[in-house]
């Protein structure tokens, strides 16, 4: 997709998507729903606030038989870190397809030590939040580029 | 950043880095040598054409404290997929820092299996190869705002 695709894809929106956000904070879920729906057409979009209310979603989920999210962003500090590495470590460790899903952290931390302990606990990728709304559109757009246009996703057998 | 300056950073091509890049067929390595170039600003791309080939190359950088690289690309079928699952699952059980190097798959094979799994064997994403130059073109240059633009890498701490 050249750059002027890139444009019009954007413009049309076309990407569906099914992600699950673990964010703490209102504020920052506030912004990233409305760059999720800038990114997608039709995004299900849900927001837990903490690691335990995540894998209850994705227990009940599987319980019931609808679709898991296809990526999981993550918010590290909940408040702690060690709250985010463990759901990480917990995903990470139960059978397909829940540990398949790839887990994208993103956090306001910039430390190399929260950066290196992700990666090693099964993070996908790490990014750090933006500051501004339209780094934040930015952001989402990336995300949904890779993600949703490039990538195949493990779904494709496991869970659609 | 918009998609204006998505498209002026592409024309500056300010992006470094050093890929190792896993694959058997000389014709793809031509190409994605040229997207390389098109993607990045002062690419190290170094090309291994099996396994064995990119184990010793992390080896000896190792040994010789030389910069690992920052993301690996792996064809899978080396010919056969055995061979790329056998390197990814050896890479994801060597310490850091080799175990956190993002290992991202590019294959012709759009096999469902084949994709979850290279998940479940730890690759970061997986990416089917595009079927003419534009759309390698296009690959890299998502790759190259995916992984060099947006993500913290987690050599921030380990290997730079």
């Amino acid at each position: 997709m050249s750059h002027s695709e890139t444009a019009k894809t954007a413009a049309s929106k076309p990407r569906k998507a099914r992600i699950l956000i673990i964010e703490d904070s209102l504020d920052h879920w506030t912004i990233i729903q409305n760059a999720i729906n800038e990114s997608f057409d039709l995004p299900v979009a849900v927001r837990v606030s903490n690691a335990e209310q995540a894998l209850s979603y994705l227990q009940n989920a599987q319980d019931m038989g609808t679709p898991l999210p296809q990526v999981v962003l993550l918010d590290l500090y909940l408040p702690t870190r060690q709250q985010g590495w463990q759901f990480l470590e917990n995903v990470k460790n139960q059978p397909a397809p829940v540990s398949l899903i790839p887990v994208v952290v993103l956090s306001h931390s910039s430390d190399p030590a929260d950066i290196v302990e992700s990666y090693d606990r099964g993070a996908s990728s790490y990014l750090t939040k933006p500051t501004d709304l339209r780094a934040w559109q930015t952001c989402f757009q990336t995300l949904s580029e890779y993600w949703w246009d490039a990538v195949r996703l493990p779904e494709s057998r496991s869970f659609q």
